[in-house]
């Protein structure tokens, strides 16, 4: 390896251990996310043109459309994307991370955490909540549109009041802790929506003098089921990894997301061209009365957890994600130790108590992938063919990407 | 091993296993234990006389007495338990446990868990908080008696009051998850506090119209550190034990207590016995500045957590632990694993994630023990001669208790 790839990707690591991702405010898109306008609409995945997107995250588009007011049927809004009316983008070009379909339209509260260190900002919308059917896995209906105003209406706004009362609230401190009680910050967020809870109360029971009820239900949303956090979480990875976007020379990856079409990765080094290539694989463990043949790949941004050492690079921290997305101990050990062949170094923050506080394998290297040919293994939410939640698992991203982006590297830097 | 030995194991086990512990009331030792009286002080370990108690847990007895108002100086304290007019009982002997020294006075509220599905009460009183000194330690003085009065005023009343609106709080179910979070239940109560305190917020909230700034301490109490659920633990602990013991025929442990001169248990089917042997060994990690010769013996029941199957027979659930009281995984591990070799069974319901989900050690059997030469593994905080916590570690219950433990069920139930 030549020096300055060396020397490169360790300022890629140390950015990566130094971001310092606090949450700072809660607002509409429309009004915090650069460029964002009124008839935008953000998916996951690279960016790629409206004509290209199909299944769920066409779906998901188009229910966007519906519910932000800018079509009144499906037919309309394919219309109107047709036309150019409605413009369809990459959530990572607004600085934003998308779940799953990672559907945003222009009045949807986001979650605004700045990176302290290096000054950007990362976002990322509310989670929808427990039912099974949601805009992020490509549906929409009366019951989907009533949840997301409710999130919108009653959730949102408490939990902006308390994190400006709180004058912001760091992140990173969370998550550490959320690491050592069994969480992996992708597919479980168990611990950290517990102790971000935990942190809010005290402004809560502030807030609460005027906004009882507010207060109350907010409450029940954070600790109802066991999510709330995974959107800070991915709004605190793309702040992070973006920081670490752009150091000339480096081979490490500063972003990787999945689209309805393929899977992509964007290299520190390479600016802003993402490498795409086949979907994933993955090993699901599916949610009863749910088969194989339903599984279908409509986008996900969540997997800027594994970017920057978290989800599959610790599920050695997260074994209780077994009753979840399958897998044995074991397995989960060997995964997550073999990952250390393909990163640049470990983080000095995020660590996980079963390898004895070793910290995660950190800043995925494409040349490490390609010559070990091991691939990131990303934990993730399954989606189906019917536009549901039907279970998760474990996915590995396609050996194509990190090759194609290796031979830009060197077209680039040389060999 | 004969049938009846055999079946009436199995029942312990079942009793064990189908223990309900549920948090009903917070009270003081005077209203809500049978057979407190105003002159008695409570201590932990197997019962002995006033004259036997040495060191530590002596000086937190006299500390007690003048906490309770008994006495205004410790000459005081010492003529009046000489003369037995303050009377000093096993912890045990009431239904409670305490931590450490385990002192016990009639004005301190203590937490009423019952065991729902044998009707039976468990007690336990509060967390002094994380300041080293404590009565519990063996220390007394000013601000001992100040961090004693403001759990005892601010922080009890609140958790009473929010555990009556809630008409009682399940714990087992707490503790179930807490498993899941790194928890072992006894050195270690992170997220069972979190979880807890969780559970109590709606509730918290309703009371915080009235007592707003009561609240507001109490959640500081909750959540500043990470040990206010141990007592809940070991109360809870205490009324699932109690209910296995009396079984005819078991030989299996239904107490483990720590004293000042030795390490006793006492046995399902041979009645109120306790069985003494040496002092236990430990392997400490001690906080800076401490050493090993500073280690000292003033008590302790709340190894009532590994008489249930938590604590050291869940270490293997709580990898983080390491960081307290040392050890390695992997030696948590094997120390994990071995301990199936002395109990009669798995639980049905504490479990632990490592072992793909395998329920705990459960049901420690005397003559397993005694042939094996296993000795249980009990994780605990460790004081030091100066009365403080100075670490915590990993203690072998000596064998010689096990051993006469036999020879006695051999007397009452033959070869």
């Amino acid at each position: 390896m030549n020096s300055i790839r060396k020397s490169a990707n360790a300022e890629v690591l140390h950015r990566l251990n130094s971001g310092d991702p606090v949450l700072e405010d809660v607002g509409p898109a429309i009004e915090v996310l650069p460029g964002m306008t009124k008839n935008t609409i953000l998916a996951s995945g690279p960016p790629i043109p409206w004509t290209d997107y199909v299944g769920g995250q066409r779906d998901g588009i188009i229910g966007g459309a519906q519910y932000e007011g800018l079509a009144a049927t499906p037919e309309e809004a394919v219309a109107k994307l047709d036309s150019g009316e409605i413009v369809v983008a990459s959530a990572h070009e607004y600085d934003a991370v998308g779940s799953l379909a990672g559907i945003y339209t222009a009045s949807m509260p986001v979650f605004v955490v700045r990176n302290k260190t290096y000054g950007n900002v990362g976002y990322c919308n509310f989670y929808e909540g427990t039912n099974p059917r949601r805009l992020n896995y490509g549906t929409y209906d009366q019951g989907v549109k009533e949840r997301l105003d409710y999130v919108h209406t009653v959730v949102a706004p408490v939990i902006r009041d308390a994190v400006r009362a709180a004058g912001g609230i760091p992140l990173k401190h969370l998550m550490v802790r959320a690491l050592h009680m069994g969480d992996e910050l992708h597919s479980r967020n168990t611990a950290a929506s517990l102790l971000f809870t935990n942190e809010v109360i005290p402004h809560l029971l502030k807030i609460s003098e005027t906004q009882k009820t507010g207060v109350e239900k907010t409450i029940e949303a954070l600790t109802a089921d066991n999510y709330f956090f995974l959107r800070m979480s991915m709004a605190a990875g793309k702040c992070i990894a973006d920081a670490a976007h752009g150091v000339e020379g480096a081979s490490v990856i500063s972003a990787m997301a999945i689209g309805c079409r393929e899977f992509g990765v964007r290299v520190s080094g390479l600016g802003d061209q993402w490498f795409g290539g086949s979907l994933p694989s993955v090993e699901a463990k599916l949610f009863d009365g749910h088969n194989e043949d339903e599984i279908t790949w409509m986008g996900g941004d969540s997997v800027i957890a594994e970017t920057v050492g978290l989800g599959g690079f610790a599920q050695a921290a997260a074994f209780p994600l077994q009753a979840y997305q399958g897998g044995s101990p074991e397995v989960m050990v060997q995964r997550n130790r073999e990952l250390y062949d393909i990163t640049v170094g470990e983080n000095t923050h995020f660590k996980i108590p079963y390898f004895g506080y070793q910290g995660t394998p950190t800043g995925i290297d494409i040349f490490k992938v390609a010559e070990t040919k091991i691939e990131p293994k990303l934990d993730i939410g399954v989606a189906g063919t019917n536009g549901e939640q039907i279970g998760a698992g474990v996915v590995k991203a396609p050996l194509i990407c990190f090759e194609r982006a290796v031979t830009a590297y060197k077209e680039k830097y040389g060999e």
